[in-house]
This record gives structure tokens, C-alpha cells and sequence, in this order.
């Protein structure tokens, strides 16, 4: 269970309307009664539907969801209904729609990815780096998760992955140093990352459970996971930078254990229609 | 101008690495000294470097920065660098990354928005929306302001914007609550979306003083403004969805006066290197 | 909507109850069944009702209203009760009462001016400062809104407003500097302060859309908005600075567009009775 | 000591300019130089002024204060400068006025009843009580220390004080209560409010700690206070509810050990004038 | 009444799962039906029974509750039982689980304490001080209270405790500054640490109201409580430093009013069996 | 580098002196210069002392520290010294304190635990659980990782470790969900917890990573392990409930590659003195 909690909805809620709806109150509607009906433009991984329906609730309004988090809907399918007053629907639908059609876009292309993967190669997983926007980690995480990722690595407190930049800092013999990470923390499976096929090779042979293979081109991680694999038969091996759907089957063809992946995170929102109709109010009474 | 608080830089540090860093710790080069310096792979608005400085002084290292947020800078210009410990560039460095990649691809967007409209017509302002991912709202606005543009609303409390949603819950007199408003809030500009050309002329008679036009083809919006503009010279015309930086000379041309876009808050991050450089750790003697 | 979240609640109940309610534990009496019922001790306008409701029922008691926010109540007119424990009741009451009696404190105050000044000029509208105690924003800003008044500002985010203090920074060419803003920002309307009739009218001239008019004695006041009037008729004229219930009718009276005041935010707390009764409990056994 | 946080400042500073100070930017004057002095326009106790200069400092000012909070200050006394950018004098100190002025206005009218009470009686205290405006509590409890009171309690957690609305839930023997009270917590001293003259006796001889006479008029209390100290030696009497600077000598004088009020936290801020100097920027290039 | 926020369930929550539940997930059981059911291993005054329950809630599960916090249970006694999925269920019953085993150790301590002590000496009170671990006070704090006692002091702002480390900045008239402080605060009792029998009686007759013993033997703890109480009849005696439920009678019985003491923080948590039983899943279909 | 932000701080100062701190005051000595010096009381390895010196600098005092976090020190040895006013050392000491001697108390106990197992197994490792006190997580984590230890999981999004309680919702066959999430998440390695020998060799027959032996007598474990090494040489094992640094020796002695170990969190907090010195004020004027 992903749980995101009720502070995080007031947080959102209170960034974009802190003071109330300026508009919907000079208009004098803010009892007036009616609904609002949510539906993907396009075929789409939903997520952050059970969200929206929160937040409705949240103000007062009455939801109805007929679809989880997950499910990919056609095109046009309604998925989320709530009714109320004309106030409670304006003071959070573009919130609502805001969280939704961002995380549907990454659900949708996580997804995309990950079919495009196992197609060729149905072990391959697809895994989701730490590179989304600051402020949106417990969002991006989540959307990833539902569009069939899991994280790589949720920060720097919970796994072991060595770059370049770590190596920089190390003495000479750096081999040592990994073999040393082994033994300190038996727990975790140690990455690291290899810039070349000779480096991958030598780290896979030094005992790394997991060789991250940088910007390598498909062709050369090709060859290079199959001698790892042909040398190394416990090691896995991960393609990373510049993994995207366009070209996740050629890695994952290549023999890929994993893609790791920044590229869900970017790109275009989904597009939700949030369709209001309203019972026009009997009397234009302002709120002021 | 624009703080953003420390709080904001301690959330995104703890989000990172909440308890530690596994990696660098465990390879003990916690105390080994270093260096890190950031230049743009490619012409770049850079943005977010001075949180970027802060970050890293918050953690102990000396920062040194040369380069204020909103400058253009060639590729590979060095703009920032910092001295100290591995274990304190470790744990801050790719959240000072991603801040700056992600909101120097914002900033560069709406530059490049900015200049494609105004190369044109030189008084078109770019106006950003509140269709960030929510979480993002600060450094959004920040990295649009950075690139040249003004927030269209910071939120639902201190603008007035009818969007066809409203009138769903107006009487049949809609013009008649435009007027309203008008009396009841003196001090804020009234803007309406208009879905076509007949709509946007009726509300300029009846004096709304802004006219939003939402997804009119850019030879329409041309015809749509000059009438506008010749009947209502006081009237202001915008452009609105799907505005973005290939289009955005046409509407300018065609006598926006201002256009309201989303574009720049998705799409690539810009590309800043992070080049760490260490003095080999003398002694691997580890942090356990 | 004007929605204020769980988490103000749970602050404000925290930071007068952080650890238990000594007194109502050492008497025993934390399970005792009993009843709380609000009315005004004068005639006021109710603000904060919503939100006691709200705070009776986060701590288990169960509420009922019979105002809503906003409307005038004549003197020992109930309108909120709740029942429930002893304990629950002194958790909060004193907490929900404070919140009534300062914002209904506030909305009383707004009515009253606005009244004033529409008695006079039906079309003079009521606008409250930022310059609230700091902590009360959102509480402020809702009160001032049930009674009747529109927000300024919400802060420097959103709005332009010329003071003296800035242009002591401006060159020489200070209108230039105005028109400039005009170019630079065409969504709103720009405001600048005037400190004489002079200034006035050669900001009006200027073409600036507001004229605020600081301190200025209500017979010059009104002086100089005929002249604004007469010579630039769509620039709008505000009185601000000492502008008070008891001189509201002056100034709108004058011709003033809207009315700029920090005078409801502070003034006596309006009295709400919180008439508790209990049923003895039967036996006293202590808490401890 | 008397810490208010960091995280304190961030919050005001940020409520009141969450994205940047639109007006400053849009002048084009962030960057020209200036200056910033403050004065209190009427013979003042200055309070806050410590708050605003980390204020200043936070975005960068340099501060120089000559004065402590609590000092009082003469009219056009300067105590506080600080110099830097329009761009960082504009986006505090409106906020850092508000704190002042507020906290000053509590200030003085706490020092303003304190010398009334002590020029008859100087060992009678003031002590403020718990109805602050919801959200002031820190700068409230600060300003009247700052003025000379003590906080009569902090809240419900800390202290034991017996009300009507806790007497309607205890059973006929209230008198048994409160000896209870007095065995369960020997750390505390028991005060019980009293309505009238009869109970005042009855409490004070159960050995109630401290009676709590609420709103007697002076005469009653002072016939009051004398029955209960010539019987009751040991046992405290306390006038509240009503009690304001213009009577303050009168209970005092009665023979009260210490006033209740709620008075100084509402009522006028003091005026503090905030004068802004600035270096003319030399060249207008906006913001954007 | 002593509130526990929403705002600390949901942060305990975020901290233990901030990203969803991997293992769960993983095993494909997320959707599976089951229940739990708490019991304590050994006979416990259960606390956070509330609060577990109201987590349970809180995603989503039916929560029936037998138990109230403070209720002394018999090991194997069920008091608290939910239902619903594997996945609300793995959630959050290791933070339920934690919440209660400490906080019932606490005030099984607390329990424990009270006991010994008021076997001997009925109306010696425990009360605890504020070395609790950081981030524990309002749990810490509850769990005392629910085990019996009453806080010594909730923090600095709101009691009156002389210690040795305020003396050595006091000048010698130390007497006179005690003295001072009664006067300047009538409302509070003043409690002065002594380290020896001849201070504590030189405070006493200074009319100190509280002597608090700290680390005296038993012995001599007892003749020192005697000769106050023969000599000062009012003031009031508590043994500090070292006290624990093994020695707790000791110093009852020689005579102290209260016991302060930090003994019940520390130690072991009680243990609570958390007793989970699904109706396997029939599909083993996975998270991903 | 394992960052604590400053927002911590801020927290433990409020909650310990949310207005002030009264005795300290009343006293009058706010301003009387002095010094603390700290020191363990008995051989410790010190933790928390770094934030003991933010702490003191927070508050304007000036702080002088001699040893680093997981230093051992010989009773006695003085580590941290600060000057400034009793104001300020006042409002923070005990708060350094506690944190310091809860955060010792855990290292030092970590580190008996570790040199107890290493001294016969010098690859076996400690790791710390995620049964820590709700609210100390940062401070429980980090000192354990100062004492030697890793987290054994800093919660559930990040490791994937099946109990008893996760097998009761997997249908009958138990070992297919273990493959099923090898595959599923090449990336962490699988831990399963086993109730007796049985289990846990086919559970490392199976290829599950580690085998978390729960409650298993030390002499079964032993067996247990050898049979698990000699059948299936990379699986991993752990032991787990009820280890202890009494009996650390024996499960490391036994082969367990780590102890996973909840023990070092509960217990006596370390003592450290906080030995305060002040130079008598000259003048008692109180601070009211």
C-alpha cells in the first residue's frame, strides 16, 4: 500500500487557493449546484485518481471512482464523478487535474517502456532513478510504482551504487575498496557503475552483484553483457543514461536485467478532461 | 526578489539522503577532500544555481559562484564551484543537480518562448500558468520568472479568470455577471476564455479587459484580435493552449499581447555537468 | 470556497493543549456527559463557526450549526451547539471561542464599514491591507471576506503597487519607470500611491490604472477625485491610510472607487458566550 | 532567553512574498542600493525589533540595532538600520513593520498597565492570559514578557484553574474536588475562579491557593480581597475580566496579588516608521 | 483530554513507509483478506491502543477496540483487532506495534512506580521529568500520564525550578533572589534544588515552597524530610535523582510529597503480540 | 555524511522552551556571562555532540568541540565547551543534554554489541532494526551508524524482507512468491525470516539471499548456519530476536554474517555532565 497522506492534499490545496476562489465568489455561484466528470483524451495508465477523489471529498464533495490507480482506460472512458457546489468543484478540479494528468503521464510511459521491454524480453525490469523534479518524490515514485516500476534506489540512505565521482576519492587500488563494501554491509547488493566494456568485465570478476552500464551504446552493451554474463553467470547487469522507451527494447534485447530510467519523469502531462455542468443558479446573488 | 527559504533546502537534502549516505560512507572517503564544478552541457538559462550554493554551504562546503540565475551561458562555462569533503559533495550534489537541471530547462523554454514572440512583436509577454506538477509551485514560478516570464495567477486567490466552468453555473445572463464583477472588484483586470470569435468580441463589448482565447488556430486568433482591437482598443487579447515556443511567433504576430502558456514547465531538463574531483582517500580505513 | 485545512485545527488545538488538560483530568471529570452552546453576547456578524464546528468534532463531540458564516446574528441568537465528554469539551471550547470572538471581531468590523460606505455610494468597495498580525493571514483574510470585504493584496507575489519607497530607487524619469510596468506586465492593473492632488493627477494623466491616495483629509481627498474623475475617466481613485468605520461614509462619499483599510484587523474580539453545562458526574473518580 | 526560530521567519517571510515581490521586479529596481531606518513615531516599548533584524539578515541586509525589545523608546528615537538592495529591503519590510508594530503595541500597553498597577500597589502583577488571537501565540506571550507580564498559563497542559464551565460536570461536593486537586498535584497551585464574594470566602477557606475573582466590580473586589486576606492570610486574590490599563490601579489598589487581562493583545499596533532611502538606480533595466 | 494530532500518525506512517510497501507489493498479496489481533505477552497497563486503532483507520481498515489506554491486561488478553487488506494491514502494524510497546512500557513503569510508592505512602505522588528522548514528549509524555503521573514540568516556560546550575550565576544573596522570585511570580510555586539536609531546611525557612532532594541517600532523605516538616509544616518535599520503582518506596515512605523521576522512559518496551492471519490469495498475481 | 537539519533543532529548542524560560528570568541573571563544559561520566562513546554544538550556537553561545561523534572517551574527558549568557545556556543545556546522553547511550551499547561478535567473528556485522521509539528515527539511525552498526532497513519502501506475517496471505505455494520477487526486483536481495532449521534450509535452497533465523537458541542457530553454508555457500545468515551484546559472542561465534538487533535503541541513557559555571551577576534586576 502506497499511502499518501491527508497533509499532503491540504498542502496542494492551500498552494492554489490559499485564500479562497476570488473568481467563483464575484461570480456569486458558489452554492450552486453541480458535477464534474473526469475522462482521459487519450488511451492512458490512470493515476492519481484516488487522490482526486480525496481531495473532492476533502471539500465536501461526493466522489465515485470506477477505476483504480493502474488501469489503463480508453480514450473517453469516465473514470471519476463527484457533485456538489459550484464553490467546493472550482476550489480544487485543477488541483485534482493538476496531480492526475502529471501522474498519469508517468504511469502511461512507464508502462510504455515496460512493454516495450518485455516484449523482447519479458524478465527485464524497468527501474526508476532519484533525477524527478525536488518537491514531487513521493508523487513520482508513485506514479512510477503504478505504471509497473520500482525504484531504484529511494535516496542515498538505503543502497550501494558507486560512480565515477566516488572513485575519484578512492586510493589507488579500487577493487579493494569494493570488496571492503562487500563485506561491511552483507545486506545490500552492491552496484556499480562501468563506463566501458573492459571496466565492466573486471568489476563483474571482482565480485559486483550489479554492473550499471553508463551510456553505453546498445550494440557494445550487447556484447558486454553477454561476456559478463558469459564470465560472471550471478552478476546482473542494468543499461542506465539515455534509457527510453524509443530504444529500452533494444537494451532489454541485449540482455538487460534491468533499464534504469529517468525519462518517465518528463514530458507531457496525460490529458484529463474535467468536465463540469452546472445547474445555473437561480439568483446571481454575490458573495460579497 | 524572489527567497526561497532553507526550509525548502533541508526538505529536498532529507528527502535525499535521510539517514546518510550508504555509498560514501560505507567506501570510507567520508573525509577525503575534494572539489565539484558545474558548467551547462549546452547553451543554457541557468537557474537554480544560487540554491544550488546554498546547498552546498548548508552541508559545510566553500562555494564560489559566477554566474547569477537568468544569465545565458555557453556550453561547458564553468559557473559554480565547491571545495570539501566527498562526504558532504555526495550528500548534496545530485539534489543540487536536479534543481538546477530541472529549473534551467524551464527558464530555457520560456527564454526561448520569450524570444521567438517578441522577435516578432517586441511588447508580447509570456505568462506562465499554475499547470505545474504540483509540489514544484516555487522553483516553477521561479525558473519562469528567471527565464523572462510573469505568473499569469499565483493561484485561485487574487485573480479573476471565468473559464467556461463558471458559466456552466451562471444564469443565462453571463454578461450580466461580468458586469458585476466588474463593480464588485475594482482593482483587478476581468478576464474571460473565449472558445471562438464571436464570444471574444461580445465580451470586449461588454468590457471585459481581458479576452483569453483558448485553442483558436493562430489565423483565427489573427482575425479575432485585429477585430477586437479595432472595436475595443482597450481590450487586451491572449492566446492560450497549446501555445509553446514553435508557435508562439505566429501568435505574437497575429497581435497577442500576451501568451499563456504550460510548455516550459515540462520537457527535458537542461544538462549540467557535475564534475567531482578527489584527492585519492590516503587511508580506505572505512566509516564502520 | 474559502477552505482552511486540518492541519490549522490540529495546530491550534495542539498549541493550547500540547500534552492533556491538567485541570479537567485532576477533577475526574474527563467522562462526564454534558453540552456547549455559542451565541453572541451584541449583534455581530459570525465568522469562525464553521471551524469550531470543525474543532468540536476532531476531539469527538458532536456538533450542530445554525448559521453560517457571515450572517448577522441579533444578541443571544444560538447558533452552534455540541455535546459530548467533559474532556473533550474543555479541550477545545476555549480554542473555538477565540477563533469566533476574533474573527467575528473582524467580519463585525468589515460589515460596518462597508455599510457606511455604501449607505452613501452603493458602488464603494471595501478592501483590507496585508498589514495583519503576522500568523493570522489566513484567519484575517477570511473574516475581512465573510464581512464583506475584498483582499488588497495577499502579498508582493501578486499585485503592483507603487509606493514612495520605491521610488526613492527610481531614476529621475519616474513615470517613464510606470509606463514601463504597463508594457511589462499587462494582466494587472498598476496602482501607485499619491501623497498630494498633484501627484494624483499626474499619475492619472500617466495613464495608471489606480490612483491610491494616502492619507489625504477627506475634503481634498474629494477634490482631487473630481479632478481625476473629470480629466482621466476610467483611472480609479482609493482613499488608504486612517480610513476607519467612522469616516468610511466621507471618503466614499467623496467619489472613492474602494476603501483601503487595516482598521477591522485589530479592535476588540467580539463576545460569544460559550454556555457549557454538565451532568454532574455520578462518581468522581479521579483521572489518576 | 526567549528563541523564536528560524523557521518562524521563513513563514511570514514567505506568506507575505511566496513568489517574489512583483511591483520591485517589475520597477527594475532589485538591485539599486539603499537603506532602511526605523523609528517609532510615539514614545514606544519597543518589541520585535530583534526578529526584524534577522529578518533583514536573512535576505541579506546588513543590520545594525540599537536597541533592545523592551526598551522604551522616545518618539523618532532611531533603533534599527539595515542597508542592502530595494530588491531585499522590499521583500521584508512590510513584514518585519507588521512584527513591530504589533508586538510594540502589546508591548506598550502591558508596560502601560503594569505602571498604573504598581504606582498603588508595586508588588501587584500582570499576568496575560491564553485569548490571543489564534496563531500570535509565540509573538503575543513574547510581547507581553517584552512589556513586563508573565503568561498567567501557557495552556490547558501546564496549570490548574477551575471554572464555572468545569463546575457544571462535578458533583454537589465541589469543595471535595478541589481538596483532591490539591493531593493529586502538590507541584501546582490550585486557582479557582469565583463569581461573587460568598464563593470567594468559601474557596479561599477549603485552601484554595488562588481566587480568581471574575469581572467584580472595584468595590466588590476590594471588600472581597480584604475578608479573604485578613481570614486567609496564605491565599492569592486575582481580579479578571475586565481588567484594562484604566483600571488596572483600581483593583491593584484593592489589594489584588495580580491582574488577569486579555487587554493589551488587542488594539491599535504601535506606529513604527519604516523610512526607505535609496541610491537612484542609475540604469532602468527591468527584471525581465 | 490529552489530543494526539492526525499530523504525528501520519508523519510516523511517512517515515516508516514513505514509498509504498516493497514486500508486499512484491508477493502479489496487496489485495489479500485478513485481520490482526494485539495482545500483550505479559500482564501490561496498555497505552496507544487509541492511536494504533485510529492508524488502523486511517488506511482503511474496520478497528474494534476492548482496551482503554491505562487498562491494566493480563497477558494474552486481545484488546485490539482489525480488519481488512495484506496491504493496509503490513502497512502501518509495526508502527501501531511500536507506538504501543513503548508507550505501555512507560506506563507500565509509570504503573509500577506509582504502586510501590503508594503502598507505603498513599499520597506520595510520581511525577516525570522532561528527559525523555527528543522527538518523544508528547508520547512520552501521554504514557505517563496514562500510567498515573502527573509532568513535573512540561519545559522552561512554564515552572519555577532552582537548580545548582542557576545558583552559580546568582550573587551571593542567593536567599534574596528566591525570595524576589515569589514575588515576581505569585502564581507559580517556587522549587529550588538542595544537594544536602542543610541547604534543603535553610530553603524551607526561606519559604521556598517545594525542596527538591536530589540524590540523597534514603536515610538521609528521611531525617531532612522530617526536620522540614517539623519546621515548615507548609512546605513541600520531593526526592529527585535516582528514583525507580525499586527504591521508590523508600523514599515514599520516609516521607516525600512527590517523586520526580525519569526511571519509566527507559527500558524495555512492553511486548505486543500483533497476531496476523490472512485467507491466502487465490491469485498470486503481482504488484507489478 | 549524515545531515540533521536545522529544523530539528529548532524543534527540540521550541518544545522545551515554546515561550522562554521563566526560572532563569525570574532570576534575573539572563545576562550573567558564563561557561558549560561537558564530559562523560563513565567511558563512553560519544554521540550527538555535533548537534550538542549547533545546538549551543543557535543561541549565540560560542562552542568549542574536541572530539567527533563515535570517538570512545575515557570517563571524565571534557569533549564540548560553550560561553556566552546563563540566558543561553539556560534555554538549551538539558535539551543538549538529553539529546547527547539518549544518543551515547545507543552508540555505546552498539559498539559493546559489535566488538562482542567481531572479537570471534570478525566479519559479522551489526544492524539495527526499525523498532526505534516513534519520533527518534533520525537520532535512533544515526547513532547506531556512529556506534558501527547499519540499518537493517530504514522502512518499507526500500528492502524486501518476508515475516511469518507476510506467508499467512501467499497461497500454498510459499517458495513461488520467493522466485516470483527475485524476479520481480533483481535489484535487492530477498530476506526471509525462518522459525526453525527446516525452514530455513529450504528456504536457501530455494536462492533466497538471506535467511533471518527469528529466536533461534544460539546452539540451534549454529547448526542451522553450518548446514545452510555448507549446502548453499552464498546464502546469507542472519540472526534475529533476543540478540543481545550478552549473547552477540555466541550467534556471531555460531557464523551469522549479521545480528540484526533492536537492543541498543532501549536502555540507560549515557551520562554526560553538563558542568555549568557563571561569574555571579553583578546586579539581580530581574527581567521583569
Amino acid at each position: 500500500m502506497y499511502y499518501i497522506g491527508d497533509a499532503f492534499l491540504e498542502t496542494v490545496l492551500k498552494e492554489d487557493a490559499p485564500y479562497g476562489d476570488l473568481t467563483t465568489d464575484l461570480l456569486g455561484i458558489e452554492d450552486a449546484p453541480g458535477s464534474i466528470t473526469c475522462w482521459p483524451k487519450a488511451d492512458t495508465v490512470i493515476c492519481g485518481a484516488e487522490l482526486a477523489a480525496r481531495l473532492f471529498e476533502k471539500v465536501g464533495l461526493e466522489a465515485e471512482r470506477s477505476a483504480r490507480d493502474g488501469q489503463r482506460l480508453a480514450a473517453r472512458t469516465p473514470f471519476l464523478r463527484a457533485r456538489g457546489t459550484a464553490g467546493a468543484i472550482h476550489a480544487v478540479y485543477k488541483t485534482a487535474q493538476n496531480i492526475m494528468e502529471y501522474c498519469s503521464g508517468i504511469a502511461t510511459r512507464t508502462a510504455e517502456m515496460k512493454s516495450a521491454a518485455q516484449a523482447v524480453n519479458p524478465n527485464c525490469r524497468i527501474v526508476v532513478t532519484r533525477k524527478h523534479f525536488p518537491g514531487t518524490k513521493t508523487l513520482a515514485l508513485y506514479a512510477a510504482h503504478v505504471g509497473g516500476a520500482v525504484a531504484h534506489r529511494t535516496g542515498l540512505s538505503e543502497s550501494v551504487l558507486v560512480f565515477d565521482q566516488h572513485r575519484t576519492f578512492c586510493s589507488e587500488d579500487f577493487l579493494e575498496h569494493l570488496l571492503r563494501m562487500r563485506r561491511l554491509d552483507p545486506e545490500r547488493k552492491i552496484a556499480v557503475e562501468a563506463a566501458d566494456a573492459a571496466e565492466a568485465i573486471a568489476f563483474a570478476r571482482a565480485g559486483v552483484d550489479i554492473i550499471q552500464c553508463e551510456k553505453m551504446p546498445p550494440g557494445l552493451f550487447a556484447e558486454t553483457c553477454a561476456r559478463i554474463k558469459s564470465e560472471c553467470p550471478h552478476a546482473l547487469v542494468s543499461a542506465a543514461g539515455g534509457v527510453r522507451a524509443d530504444n529500452a527494447a533494444q537494451y532489454a534485447g541485449a540482455g538487460a536485467d534491468f533499464l534504469v530510467t529517468t525519462w518517465p519523469y518528463f514530458g507531457r502531462p496525460a490529458d484529463i478532461k474535467m468536465h463540469i455542468e452546472g445547474e445555473p443558479a437561480r439568483k446571481a446573488d454575490g458573495g460579497l
